[in-house]
């Protein structure tokens, strides 16, 4: 956790950024159009020798074409090895300005400054950076820390509630790998508030996994719980016109793969109920159609998770529990998306 | 230097092969035309089962575009993260095989085995990996070691001798950078066997600069001697019809550099004159004209090694001693341009 900073309001935020970057040669702010217009604003005057790095938003533009955009602008701009990259945005903005400076000039650093809920609890933690590339989810990546996390959640008041619901998805998912009391206070709560408190604890729980297994190698896996499936309908809704954001589509994952282990006899019954009845009260949970089960099967196939042919996913074993590397076959895929449909019409 | 073999002969690099391969959910071997004709049937029985990428050979394809092609082909093959890429080529392949790697779905391992002069004693070895962008050379990359390079000189009769001229090139540097004795023992040679030794006294020369700094925060810099201009006249080649080998362009890289440091009292004229004497022995050095001039001191001015807009030079001060991080201006890279042109002709 050394490298992040929790910030209540925009000023110490903006003081660290500034503190930050006098140690650097010259300083660049990734955005795209939605941060350069609602979250730029609130941080430019801690940055104002810092040159503004335009990207389209959303998962679509998570693509290599994006980074040459990035690189170009670097290059114009005679960025040295010791500049500095500044994400500011979502996890869209982290994961592929935290790729594009790992890989200019074989490495630069830098920060990120995430903006949406989601990003602040999963995307700017854990070191993971990439782009998607032909249909595949962050394909193309590294495992890299930035040089400084900050997160404060003023930055959450730019969002709309479709965004903060996705966020909510990835806090859901750690309090349930890691945290049963945590799981019971949501489903307690008649309303929530997305504050410092609520960010913290799920960070931390995040922090944990991938600071005990940066690389990945056994529990950090943990946290792909509701990512096979997830992803795979996530890349398959890119290319229709009804694309998901990515907290929508883990949510979708965590209940199919609640079913998936409740088919397996890994999960009680109840447990499972449990999960969807949470996951339905922040989410639309939409029916799956047969196309859509079909891509699932197929793109879950490809998930960098999986050993050779077989996938592999991380499950919940009860509320705060987990197991990780259990093969999955195309049948029990199949079985649990009929299921799923079942159980939210 | 523990990831590094060397081979006499082709029987024991075949086995060494085969058994690193094992170890692999599948291995995927990375070819250009020229080495799929000449270099994999020498080996391809020791892999019957992996598969083969080719991409086009050269300088000029050394890009991103290339590398879509490598991950394309990995993906399609359903290539996962224990997969291993094997880069059976010269410079291109090494470097370019080495970044693909490390970025498909965050990183496989990659084996080196060099085919080329240049590639044994330069590419393969010290962990830079990287592709050619916007006209910069390894403006993209990464620094990763291979997971073994194994070096063998049976590849080098598939070579013409331009091509093993190039290599000279970086054995040469080698020797003026750290070891007196080796580059005298060259002045003196009527003609050189490119033999085992000589590649083995060449790697463990950039092995010792590599290992004891691997990101090259100081001595390693010393290994760019002959790279700032080589890198710049290289880079405006490429988009003529003329386009010069790495090696032929460090080679006139090596020669202006030490009229640099001659230009700034650095190193004695006599030990210039030593340098350019051996280097007109390998290779025809070329007149600069007044557009090339202008086109090595504007990308020079972009140079990976530069702080800010100050050219930054590793030099030599004498036959194996040198200078890093020495600062040289726009005039004194016109002034040495102009004595080059002078004494070559």
């Amino acid at each position: 956790m050394s490298n992040i900073s929790f910030h209540q309001d925009i000023a110490t935020l903006k003081e660290q950024l500034a503190k930050l970057s006098t140690g650097y040669s010259a300083a660049f702010i990734l955005c795209d159009e939605n941060t350069e217009t609602h979250c730029l604003p609130l941080v430019h005057e801690a940055l104002t020798n810092a040159f503004v790095i335009r990207v389209r938003s959303g998962e679509a533009h998570k693509t290599l074409q994006s980074c040459d955009t990035i690189w170009f602008a670097l290059t114009h701009r005679n960025a040295d090895r010791r500049a500095l990259l500044i994400n500011l945005g979502g996890g869209v903005i982290c994961d592929m300005g935290g790729f594009a400076a790992s890989c200019y000039k074989r490495g630069i650093d830098f920060v990120h400054v995430p903006t949406t809920l989601l990003a602040m609890v999963d995307a700017s933690v854990g070191g993971k950076t990439g782009v998607d590339f032909d249909n595949y989810k962050n394909q193309i990546g590294l495992f890299r820390e930035a040089a400084a996390v900050l997160i404060c959640p003023a930055f959450l008041t730019t969002l709309d509630g479709r965004q903060l619901r996705s966020g909510m998805a990835e806090v859901i998912k750690h309090y349930l790998i890691a945290d049963e009391a945590a799981f019971h206070a949501v489903e307690q709560s008649e309303k929530l508030t997305y504050d410092l408190a609520l960010i913290e604890k799920a960070v931390r729980i995040k922090s944990h996994f991938t600071q005990a297994d940066p690389d990945e190698q056994n529990i950090r896996k943990a946290l792909n719980y509701g990512h096979t499936i997830g992803h795979a309908l996530e890349s398959h809704r890119l290319s229709t016109d009804a694309p998901l954001l990515h907290g929508e589509a883990i949510a979708i994952g965590m209940a199919v793969e609640a079913l998936i282990a409740q088919h397996l006899d890994m999960l009680p019954e109840e447990d499972a109920g449990r999960v969807l009845t949470v996951l339905r009260r922040y989410f639309d949970l939409p029916v799956l159609s047969t196309e859509e089960i079909s891509a699932i099967i197929a793109l879950s196939a490809q998930d960098k998770k999986n050993a050779g042919a077989t996938r592999r996913m991380a499950l919940i074993t009860g509320i705060g529990s987990y197991a990780v590397d259990v093969a999955v076959g195309e049948e029990q895929v199949r079985e649990a998306c009929i299921w799923y449909n079942n159980g939210i019409s």
